[in-house]
């Protein structure tokens, strides 16, 4: 392909990239919120169908998907997995211009869901529009997976993959997002945890009462929570539900070296943190990486009982809950969890702990030495000042899992994000720079993979 | 005295007293929101004046202390305590009537604290006026001491008893406060569990993480405080702090007489709290009520940490907090309590846990055979169409051990409260006939006291 060509098309074009990204970011496709999908929808597809996809809005158990295929010069298929809702833009006070009034400044473009994910939907456009331009076809079949309901779980994702399987099937994938760090590094995630997020409630009475009368002869439901949550995890850090680690596959050795290449991250974390001391005196290098994101985790997102104002009130509260987060790793899943965890808190005397399934997703990990994840990883060289870091897994959780076992492909990470990009936060932003970036990495991905055997 | 002469002008100047009530429940004089207090001992001291008491408004280390004094015929002197301050109205919207504009409807006047505590000290002044009607003189010396600070704990109170105990002296002491149930039993309690109330937080990060970071390698302030509440007390309700129990005076024989002579209440307590099952298989009788006033407690009253809304929030909190309500008995003390938590969490690795110490008193009792005590009781038969209900304790708390430890004094309670009148809550009112009744309770009390050798 013409690099030369490609690259000039897209410094050229530019404005009219992002003209078209602030067309998508002036809506509010908040998902958590119901408002905007299906106008986002809409206009993700008519900007495929524009370019020459076939496309489709496709149903799902949620909010439809946008399906888009275009035929290339190869044989091969590649995905690109992306979401057209937004998080919720609150609080709005916090914002230096209107969330949903697209506003360039500095070289920086700041609406909700600029980066989360609308970004990186129009800078694959923008990729392929330069390739159209300079050789009149795409090197290989393209098919986009836009669906609409990523910040609330993607909880009706993996059904609609695995109904669809035939139809998105493809070779490889480009995940929703990837990011340079502090230092403009580029970063290759192989793999996300998993997760099984659940609420934790007991109600022991029927109203509060004054702590005078029943501390010593009514059951308190603060209590039962506290017993019970003390039974998941010791301050040994392991979790204590039994069998748990059971499914756990360990890192391998390959995971280990790729570990260890990893700069050293645990100063970063005492200065962004506060942390005094990590869990278990790992004190940093590939240990402290691998106890980061290759194990389970059992974490208290929430607690709540009571009072919980200013000073002192006598109250003995009626109920208590906590929202618990469960991070799994491969094999572990979370219908698994919540049938162990219901399992060992009956056995341990707390079948009045009401257990409320919130969301869960599996882990999902990619051979670290696939070729096309080292694909991605080698033509970033071409475009970053900084060579990719692969590493083998990260901490987070997404419906990765569905497009690695229902399509059987291998998922790559590549994105415009980067560390002041405020995803989820006010004054959500992309660099410009980092948009053209991730454009013209993804034009030399598409050559690689052409050419692939 | 002529009895018929005081019942007399009880019935007939009712209205009067009433009205007097009203002009003090106008005043907004809520110590937690330091407004109105000057205000109200002001006019309470001037009610006190007009009646012929030698009157002193005397600083504390909080809000001033009305202190009165008039001699009788005899040389015996009845001190009686109770308090000018009132708890916030809030939430206004609940209120039928405003708060602070004192209404009267089917009976009944409805006012923020016409029950707890000004009620009961215009209705004691209504039967010292009565008395005066009749008889010409009081039948013994009297001393009020009427505090501004009881809502937010009287943490001012015991010092300034025991500064001032020469002055305070008096044989025997009426309390603020006293009521009949719900059967129209009126209600004796002869002491008062002790209080230390606490929060305990933990902070372990400068900022919230994200939970798909964290988990395995940050430590974590909910964990931190869920582990150190489980070394507080275990499901079999026994506090596991050391020594905790060495200084408890377990119930004497004549204690546990009385208890038995009380009304089942374990079917009021399943209808009115839903509760299910009583803590240690106590099913009713002397039993569950001995478990419930002669023993310490420690209840978890409030419970904070992190995302408490609706759905997930996939976060690692940066602190988490707990309020924790210990009840003392005899010979308990906050202080104590403070010490041996403090030693406790240390020795339990929970150095990281912070105690913030928001009050506390001493439990205090009074003989339930004491002479005094009796009276009381004796002459309620007199006003009551029940025989008055002799408690050996109640659960809460108050300043009472002042009064018995520093003036060496018997405490009994007697009050025109019952089961609706919703002290410390919206639409608070006082019933007009228990009114009248205790102000007659009064009279009898003041003859018989005058009397006694």
């Amino acid at each position: 392909m013409d690099f030369k060509k490609i690259d000039h098309y897209l410094e050229e074009k530019l404005s009219q990239s992002i003209t078209e990204l602030s067309e998508l970011c002036r809506i509010p496709s908040i998902a958590a919120q119901n408002t905007g999908q299906t106008e986002a929808a809409a206009l993700v597809a008519s900007m495929l169908t524009r370019r020459g996809f076939q496309v489709e809005i496709m149903p799902s158990a949620g909010a439809p998907v946008v399906y888009g295929e275009r035929k290339g010069k190869a044989d091969k298929t590649l995905l690109f997995y992306n979401h057209y809702d937004v998080q919720p833009a609150e609080p709005f006070e916090l914002w230096d211009s209107p969330p949903f009034e697209p506003d360039l400044r500095d070289g920086k473009l700041y609406a909700r869901g600029v980066s989360d994910d609308k970004g990186h939907i129009t800078s694959r456009l923008h990729a392929l529009d330069a390739i159209l331009a300079a050789e009149g076809e795409l090197p290989c079949t393209i098919k986009f997976i836009v669906e609409g309901e990523e910040e609330i779980g993607s909880v009706n994702l993996p059904p609609f993959i695995k109904e669809h399987a035939g139809k998105l099937a493809g070779d490889a994938c480009i995940w929703e997002f990837g990011y340079v760090d502090h230092r403009g590094v580029p970063i290759q995630y192989a793999g996300l945890r998993g997760i099984c997020y659940v609420e934790l409630s007991v109600e022991c009475l029927s109203q509060d009462v004054h702590s005078g009368v029943g501390g010593t002869i009514f059951p308190s439901a603060a209590w039962r929570l506290v017993w019970a949550l003390s039974t998941l995890k010791g301050p040994d850090e392991r979790i204590r539900i039994p069998n748990y680690y059971e499914n756990v596959i360990p890192p391998t050795e390959r995971d280990k070296e790729l570990f260890s290449k990893l700069p050293e991250i645990a100063e970063e974390y005492h200065r962004r943190y506060g942390v005094k001391a990590f869990l278990r005196d790992a004190t940093g290098g590939a240990e402290l990486r691998t106890q980061e994101v290759m194990e389970p985790s059992c974490t208290i997102c929430g607690l709540t009982a009571g009072y919980q104002g200013p000073g002192s009130k006598t109250v003995l509260p009626a109920k208590a809950s906590a929202k618990v987060d469960f991070r799994l790793v491969p094999n572990q899943t979370p219908e698994e969890t919540l049938t162990k965890l219901r399992a060992h808190l009956d056995a341990q005397g707390f079948e009045d702990v009401h257990i409320t399934y919130l969301g869960g997703e599996a882990p999902g990990r990619t051979d670290p030495d696939d070729a096309f994840l080292q694909l991605v990883v080698q033509t970033a060289e071409e475009i970053y000042e900084s060579p990719m870091e692969l590493h083998p897994m990260t901490g987070g959780s997404g419906p990765n899992h569905a497009f690695i076992h229902y399509l059987n492909v291998p998922v790559a990470t590549a994105g415009l994000g980067y560390p002041d990009t405020r995803a989820h936060a006010p004054n959500e932003n992309i660099r410009l720079d980092q948009y053209l970036q991730h454009a013209r990495h993804i034009t030399r991905i598409l050559e690689a993979f052409s050419k692939q055997p």
